[in-house]
């Protein structure tokens, strides 16, 4: 690995730290060189809060004149709630700037770039863009697509089962891919489900961590068209915010008791079968909604599933046979031949205490 | 790793060269070293043919005295089709044997030790030992159980699905998967079905490898407890052996049928449904089989597990999604409560192109 590519790296891993607090904002780290020493280095921690650049910056002091700068995000140019990084850098004197890849907003991607280089900075950009881009896929899926990334997991059995036939599922998997799924929790802007499952379980779907901090608490999300959540459900026992999407015509004594119990509560297009999907993101974009774990019972899968929704599959098989007549993973089908199923790649597979941990993609 | 590990790792290497040979012998290699230098190395290719340390001591010639035998299971020291391997190694001059594990017929475990001890040869037992009964499951299952080694392999989707609601099912899986399990079945002694997979897809079951030879072609065995198996059937289409378990009372014209076809008859006893899979186990072991392959429908499938007769499950999942209302993996349960479920234990996993193998064990 080159040198650039291994403070790049270390940038990267310093973004990582952000995981569970940028939202809405990216996760993104820096790095700041001089004569082959890290000067100083930072990554955002929090929106609101100083930019990984400030941080790095604020470190390097007066050792960041000349230095070179590995950031995995294009500096910004706009005022938000803190001033242009591309500014700082600039009057830091640094002479040299990496950036792993550029804005995903096409609105604003390469204006920071083109201040930098406006001031005779000379950038390079894309060194470990896969990895930089892996680092926001929801931030970048707004950005460009408009709506959330949406991340579907799902745990069963060898024989694809989430439950016993009689609905019995307390635990099908073990504690180190419950412990996965609670970080999957806390690295997402929201966490989605039905309201089928908040019927049949009653969760409360807030990320427990042990030992690391979580700087804020995802938005949990139940498609409840006939807003028929329990004013007295677990989910508002939680800190964090509960958003129950609606269908029209939702009786005003059940809105009254839901907002009594803390929830927000909006109305979305409904579907011939519970509410519009294409409705929901939008609801979850305008809230400025990156990631967004689905965690839900089989219809909601089926339809995630079948209307092509699922940007990733988080798939934690159990080395257990729970029987042919066990509840199924999603309602799928039927399907009348083999070209009609949904196709995926698996990314990575890992055994995480006894169960098998698989990442998948829909195949293009 | 030590010397002594590298020429035993050496001749494990050659014994797995006997894969799909050796039967019903178990694989075995072997290794003549003196001064630091490989004089001599064989395996066991084909029963009736030397054994590997008659290979390596013809090779090694008169290089062979005083020099040090590495050997993945324990000489021989009774006239079998060949002479006893003890006696050539003393004959020869062998200053040491290394053996990486005694032979698992209890009745003539130690006696090939011994008798190369009581000729003056040092003799050390139990390197890479784990290692060598790894190649060997079905010799050490027939000599120590007295039953063969039970593979089952299941092919289905990420839903636990063997095909589409409607039956169609090729294929599930992608070529690289295919092509495996053709070399699962060319390593088994046996090949084991139900009537209703001959009766559903009329497989051949015979193994297809290319551009690797197969020795003895594997037994395949068909349990048809009305002696259903259409005499046109694909089965007698392939070069090797067919045996079809029967019930009791078989019409006679249905045997005489079946018998031209070249398929060998024999009655077992009954089962609640089907046929008593220990009697199934003693007519095969009375054939000398060490490893069954069972490729088989979802009711074969069930009963072997639920009698506890898998000893290792190959599982191949296919990236797709077939649908709730696909068919099922194996007919289980219903099952009231967790614990009544089996368990397994996942000891590899890998993508074979596009679809992920899983090789489990039950968990005792």
């Amino acid at each position: 690995m080159s040198a650039d590519a291994e403070y790049m790296a270390r940038a990267l891993a310093l973004a990582e730290r952000g995981l569970y607090g940028t939202d809405p904002n990216p996760r993104v780290g820096a790095v700041l060189v001089r004569d082959g020493r890290i000067v100083g280095e930072g990554y955002h921690a929090q929106a609101g809060t100083p930019h990984a650049e400030v941080h790095a910056l604020r470190a390097a002091g007066e050792a960041a004149r000349s230095a070179t700068c590995y950031v995995t995000l294009e500096p910004c140019s706009h005022f938000g709630r803190t001033p242009p990084c591309a500014d700082a850098l600039v009057a830091a004197g640094v002479a040299r700037v990496v950036v792993a890849m550029q804005d995903p907003n096409p609105q604003v991607a390469g204006q920071g770039i083109a201040r930098l280089r406006a001031a005779g900075i000379a950038v390079e950009v894309g060194l470990l863009a896969e990895q930089a881009a892996a680092l926001n896929p929801g931030f970048i899926s707004r950005m460009q697509r408009g709506r959330p990334w949406v991340r579907l997991k799902l745990a069963a059995s060898l024989d694809g089962r989430t439950a016993l036939g009689n609905g019995v599922s307390q635990w099908i998997t073990g504690p180190a891919a419950r412990a996965d799924v609670q970080r999957l929790r806390a690295r997402s802007a929201a966490v989605l489900t039905g309201i089928g499952t908040v019927l049949a379980d009653d969760p409360r779907l807030d990320p427990r961590l042990d030992g690391e901090t979580v700087l804020r608490q995802p938005l949990r999300v139940v498609l409840d068209r006939e807003l028929r959540t329990p004013p007295a459900a677990r989910l508002f026992m939680a800190a964090g915010p509960v958003l129950i999407l609606h269908g029209p015509g939702a009786p005003a004594a059940r809105q009254a008791a839901l907002r009594a119990a803390g929830a927000q509560l909006q109305a979305v297009a409904p579907a011939a079968r519970g509410l519009a999907l294409d409705a929901v993101w939008q609801a979850l974009q305008a809230r400025e909604i990156n990631e967004v774990l689905a965690e839900c019972g089989p219809t909601l899968a089926g339809a995630l599933i079948e209307g092509g929704w699922v940007d990733e599959l988080v798939l934690y098989l159990a080395p257990k046979l729970l029987g042919h007549d066990g509840l199924p993973l999603a309602h799928l089908g039927p399907y009348a031949a083999l070209d009609q199923v949904s196709l995926w790649q698996c990314l990575r597979h890992e055994l995480l205490g006894e169960d098998l941990k698989l990442l998948l993609r829909p195949r293009s």
